[in-house]
C-alpha cells in the first residue's frame, strides 16, 4: 500500500488484460445503456459505430476494474471525484483491454489535513495498442501516518 | 425522434427514477470495482465514505439507463465522446436517482457533414434533491435528412 507521499509525477502503472466478449456487451448495454448499436449485430451494422460496440460505460467500467487489479495501490483505495472522460475508439467483441496509468500532478489537499491529491491520466488500450478510452480523475490519497 | 436542428441551449429533459439497493451495489462493485467500501458494510465504515457507497462508475452507468428513458430522443442514439464526470455526493442503499439534463451548446460538427455536436449537461440527483453526479458530454446528432 502506498501513501501520498510515495506517488510523484511521471509514475506509471499498468495490470493485466481483460477480454471483452459479445455476451458481456450485450448484457452490459441490457442494463446500464440499452441502445440498438450495443444489443444487436445487424442495427449496430448500419449505426455510426458500423458494428456492435461496447457501451462507453462499460469500458470505463472494466477500466475501472483493470486499475483496481493493477501495480497502483494507493492507501484507502481509489477514491477520486471524477475526471475527464473521453471515448476515442469504439470497443469491439474480442477485444482485449489493458491500461495504463500515470501520475500527472499531486498535492496537498488545501481543504482536508492529511490527505493529498494525486491527478492520474489512465489510458485504456486495446490489443492494436490503440487507445480507446482516457480518464483523468483527482484522487484522494491519505499521508503516511505520523 | 429529434435531429440536430430540433435541439437548441437551455433546452431541459428528464425521465423515471431508479432505486439502488444493496445487492445492486455490491453486484456492481463485484464486477467492475472490487474495493472494501462498495463491498461490506463494516470495512465502509471505517472507511472515507462512512458507509457502503455505490460505485460511481455505477452511479454513471445508472445514470446512462435514466438517460436512455428520457424524454431527450436524438436520431441516431446517444453516442458521445466523453466529457467532465463528476461525483458530488455518495450513493447510498435505498437511494431513488433521476436525471435532469440541459442543453449548454449545439455546433455544427467542422469535420464531419450532416451532424451536429450537442453538449449536454446531465445532473444525477438523489431523493432529496442533492446532485450526487455531473456529467458534460459533447453528442453526435444528425441533422435532418434533406
Amino acid at each position: 500500500m502506498q501513501h501520498f507521499e510515495d506517488f510523484a509525477a511521471g509514475q506509471k502503472f499498468t495490470g493485466s488484460r481483460l477480454r471483452v466478449d459479445t455476451a458481456a456487451i450485450k448484457w452490459f448495454a441490457a442494463q446500464y445503456d440499452p441502445q440498438p448499436f450495443h444489443l444487436d449485430e445487424q442495427a449496430a451494422a448500419s449505426s455510426a459505430f458500423g458494428g456492435l460496440a461496447a457501451s462507453g460505460w462499460h469500458t470505463a467500467a472494466l477500466t475501472m476494474r483493470l486499475i483496481v487489479g493493477s501495480d497502483f495501490r494507493p492507501a484507502g483505495g481509489i477514491l477520486g471525484f471524477g475526471g475527464e472522460l473521453a471515448w476515442l475508439k469504439p470497443v469491439r467483441p474480442g477485444d482485449e483491454l489493458h491500461v495504463e496509468a500515470e501520475i500527472l500532478e499531486t498535492r496537498l489537499s488545501r481543504s482536508r489535513p492529511g490527505v493529498g491529491i494525486v491527478k492520474l491520466r489512465v489510458t485504456t488500450l486495446n490489443q492494436h495498442g490503440e487507445a480507446v478510452q482516457t480518464f483523468t480523475p483527482a484522487l484522494l490519497v491519505p499521508l503516511r501516518p505520523a
